[in-house]
Parts: structure tokens; C-alpha cells; sequence
């Protein structure tokens, strides 16, 4: 039996592909600080025979080198996904998702683990010039705190691989939606409407284009990758084959929770230092092997607005 | 009067740049652990009166902030460049590339610097697929933690030109020869050489193609791209517009010392585990400044083999 180590994993994407991993069969342990994770994804879980928990900090490397024992793969989420506030506090984003991601990587070197699948983001082409934008990109400049420290995660299981024959699964993600989603735009916007259904502010001008997948096409594009190419440096975006501008989204969010607010801009091409105006990244990598997304960004987005106002507790959680 | 820190600058590129430094007027600060830099190195620098020396580590984060005071350009050129051997101790190119140069960064914020210069290396391409490389080249899969950790240090120099308002200047150097060089092939040939000048280990089949470049070639380039660039993320490959096999570099080493070793080969595509087959980088976006290099790689060769037969407390030093 397969046994799956999951960083990050009471986290949205984490706890969701926990699920799906003890669904088909495999044990698994999820390690966690539960810094933004939350107990009740695992709900599902914790009951399940093959399922470990573990509260454990990926900087606290001796437990995380202990605690991956007996298991053959690793998927690495854990991370501060916190895009937007990096400036504020720039070591953050180099010891939770650099730092981290080294010490990921040598408790799987101690342990003798080969296989490495990394949640990196399409933030890390910057603002490309190439639109869809794909893997083998021009060089780009990075722009946020957040994407250079995932580009050095990438760039380190790259050398592992390379060194220490490891097999890395590299997926730049666009931002993700779905149940159990947590942080981001809709997030925002559904504790924004919730407090005041009459008005809304959007950072930016609104007219930043911007790409979603639905976490449960985000996942089997993720077990398909590992399972189609099995050895070295494999690096995917993933995300579907269009994009939306924040209006438009906006639009679908108050359809869904019925409210017609008044809008107000920030304005500016951005929302933030380091947001790129315009993400749309070319997946024909990933359906090369087969994958299509079920669920377009307008299903993705009601869909998440939807499980939000059911979940009203989330927005309460952090 | 303009006030440079140097770290790394008792090294070989980082007392060449300190003396042309002084030489051009400004109040220069070197920063160095001296577990590579030389005293000896800094001769020249130690009798000025505009000349400051600070034993420190790029890893003691309070003594760099402190040391830096007062300056207006950091070049940090501190960095583990023993590119062959990250595999036998992979935190050692984290901590002194990557992390140290977050520090540097940090550093400047505390002490508003906002003007820094990176020697990063044309490793970062990993093994590429167009050559002459450009800066803009297809984005590259890393090969050795060396790169890795060099990566990371550029991207984080360009989040903080976003966020801070930085302007970085990230020179992709290909190998630097000259006065004061000391490690690399020419280093490792003259040793061998120096204990038997019968024969002649070469790792690799000795078809590898690399580049190099004089080092006060380098540092023309490095001023003038400050000079003409004043801010902003500013990335420039250095190197000649040729390349040469190992094998005619050795010619001209042996030639320059007056042997005729045995030659005999470890043999593969590859030195070691890392090494890139080929090196050749498209220097247009810096010629176009107006810079041009003095010497050829043949030259430049030479003059190191020379240098090194001349200085021979060097083969000793290390």
C-alpha cells in the first residue's frame, strides 16, 4: 500500500487531496501546524484507518524527518499562501515556503524518498509577455516576495532531481477554487457582502484578468502528472483554457449570493504590489496527457461562492 | 563622495572591484569571513584612506546591518562558489547564496540602500537549449544547488525592486579569469601541474564547451551597467563572444607553463554531476551599452596560468 505524505494537508488543496489519496487506497499522513489549517476538513479523514496526523511545522525539520518515515512520496503544500501581504513581512515567504521546502526535501533524502509533487504558482512568470503563457516561458522577472520564494522551491527540487535522482512534480497553479477554499478573491468578497451586502470594494480598477480551476480538476491533473511521467523535472501548469476579468467575477459571486452591492475601485492596473494585471497560462502540457477540467471558471466560482455562504464558519476561522 | 560596500571582498572579483573602486574615487567598505578572501589580496586597499575592513559573515545579520551604514551601493559578491561539491553538503549553498543574500537585502532596507549589484552566474540556465543563451531564454530547469541557490537570490533581489523600489543589477557572469583568480580550472590544472607535470587528470571527456572572461573586462562591464541603468530589475549576461573546448584551454595552460603532461579523462558529457556541457551566453544587451571585452579567452587563459605560476602561495592558500 502506497503511503502519501502530505504537507499542508489540513489545508483546502491538502486536506481535498487527502480524500481523494485514502479513496484510492493509499495510507496517508498529513502533516500540518495548523497555522491557517483547519481540523474540520479532516473530518473525513481522521475517522479512516489509514489516516495520520500530524501537528508539526515544516521548519521543525527533526520531527518533519521522523514523521515521513515508512512513506514513499510527498506532496509538498504547505506554504504561506498569503500573496498579497509578503512586503509586510518579507522573511515569512522565505522560512515557510523556501526554507521549507529544503527541509522537505532532505527529511525525503534521509528518509531515502524519491518523489516530490510542489504547489508553485503561476505567479512565478511575473508579468509574462507571452499570453497563454507557457512552461518554457522567456526567463521572467519575478515581482512578489511569494512567487520568488516559490521559484526557489522550484529551483531547489530541480537540483535534487538532478543530484540526487529524486522525480519532481512541479505544478504552477492558478488560484484554485472549490469547497474547502479559504483564502482569496471570493473569500474577500463573500466576508465583505456578508458584513454589508449593500457595498463592495474591489482592489484595483476591477479589470485585472485572472484565471481559476476547480480543486477537484486541480487534483486530477495532479495524480495524473505523477502517474504519466515518472522520473525527473516535470513541471505543469494547470488551469483551465480562459480566463475572467474581477468584474465579471464579481458579477457571478452576487448572482450567487443574491445581493446587489454598490462598487467601489481602489483602482490601478493592480490590486497590490506584485499582483499581475493578467494570468492565463497555456496547459496543453497537462491535456497533452488526457486531463480536461469538469468545471469552467463561472461553475468553479458559484460553486465556491455557494459552499462559502454554507460554510459561513470559514470566514469566521481566520 | 559615493560609499560602496563590497561583501565578498577580499575575494578574487570583490578586491579587484574594491581597488578600482578606490581607484575612482569612492569611500569603499569590504565585508568578508575570509573563509576564501585573502589579506594578501587587499594590499593594495588596506594603506587607503578611504578603505574600510569589516571581518564579518554574511550570516550575522546584526554586524551587516551595522557594518553597512553610511553606504549608498551594496555589491555582493559573497557567496559558496564551489559549484562541484553542493551535492556533499546541499544547506551550504542555501545558507551563503540564498539566505545570505536575503540578509544583504534586508540589510540595505534597514540602512534605505536601495542600489545593489548580484554576481549570479550563467549556471542559472542550466542546461540550455539556445546558444548564444540570452537573458530572455526559455525559463531553465536547474541542474546544481550552486544555480538553485543563485536563482533564488536574483528573484528575491527582483521582488524587492517591486516592492522597495530596489534597483538590482544581476550580472550572469560566465567563469572569470585573471589577477587574484583562485579556484576553477585553470587553478586545479596549475596544482596538478605544480605536483607532477607528467600528466594531467581532466574531468569530463574534455569536450565540454565553456566560456570565460578577464576580470577587469567584468568589472568595465559592472560599472558601465550601473552607470547607464539607474534603476529598476536590470539582468545582464557577461562573457566574451566565444567559447572554448576544455581541451584548448589545457593546451594553452601547458603551453604557458612549458609542460607536456599525459592527458588522461574520467571521461562523460559532464565533469560532474551539475556541470553544464555548454557554456556560451549572448552578451548583446551589454555590448549594446558600448562595452567590449580587452581580451580573448585564449588571453585570458594565459594570463591566469601565468598569474598562478607567478603567485604560487595561492596553490598552497587554499
Amino acid at each position: 500500500m502506497v503511503h502519501s505524505f502530505i504537507t499542508g494537508g489540513a489545508g483546502f488543496i491538502g486536506s481535498s487531496l487527502a480524500d481523494r489519496l485514502l479513496a484510492e487506497g493509499r495510507r496517508v499522513t498529513v502533516y500540518d501546524n495548523f497555522s491557517t489549517g483547519q481540523e474540520r476538513f479532516l473530518e473525513n479523514a481522521i475517522g479512516h484507518p489509514h489516516f495520520h496526523l500530524v501537528h508539526g511545522d515544516t521548519l521543525e525539520s527533526d520531527l518533519l524527518t521522523r514523521s515521513m518515515a515508512d512513506c514513499q512520496e510527498v506532496f509538498h503544500l504547505a506554504a504561506n499562501a498569503d500573496v498579497r501581504f509578503g512586503l509586510d513581512h518579507p522573511r515569512k515567504d522565505l522560512e515557510q515556503n523556501t526554507l521549507a521546502t529544503f527541509n522537505v526535501l532532505e527529511a525525503m533524502r534521509k528518509n531515502g524518498i524519491k518523489s516530490v509533487a510542489f504547489a508553485s504558482t503561476g505567479s512565478v512568470y511575473g508579468e509574462p509577455e507571452v499570453f497563454p503563457t507557457p512552461e518554457d516561458a522567456p526567463f521572467p522577472i519575478q515581482t512578489s516576495m511569494y512567487a520568488a520564494s516559490k521559484l526557489a522551491g522550484e529551483a531547489l527540487i530541480q537540483a535534487y532531481c538532478e543530484g540526487y535522482g529524486f522525480a519532481g512534480y512541479i505544478f504552477r497553479f492558478v488560484s484554485i477554487l472549490g469547497e474547502r477554499y479559504s483564502h482569496g478573491h471570493v473569500f474577500d468578497f463573500s466576508k465583505q457582502l456578508g458584513q454589508d451586502p449593500s457595498r463592495l470594494q474591489i482592489l484595483g480598477d476591477g479589470a485585472q484578468r485572472k484565471s481559476y480551476l476547480y480543486i477537484q480538476d486541480c487534483l486530477d491533473a495532479v495524480l495524473l502528472a505523477m502517474e504519466a511521467r515518472p522520473q525527473g523535472v516535470n513541471i505543469f501548469n494547470l488551469g483551465t483554457a480562459e480566463y475572467c476579468q474581477v468584474t465579471q467575477s464579481v458579477e457571478w459571486i452576487c448572482q450567487t449570493l443574491r445581493v446587489s452591492p454598490k462598487l467601489s475601485f481602489t483602482g490601478g492596473q493592480r490590486g497590490w504590489v506584485g499582483d499581475s494585471p493578467f494570468i492565463f497560462l497555456d496547459c496543453s502540457r497537462i491535456r497533452a496527457l488526457g486531463w480536461k477540467p469538469k468545471l469552467n471558471i463561472e461553475e468553479a466560482v458559484k460553486r465556491t461562492a455557494r459552499y462559502i455562504k454554507e460554510n459561513s464558519w470559514l470566514l469566521e476561522a481566520r
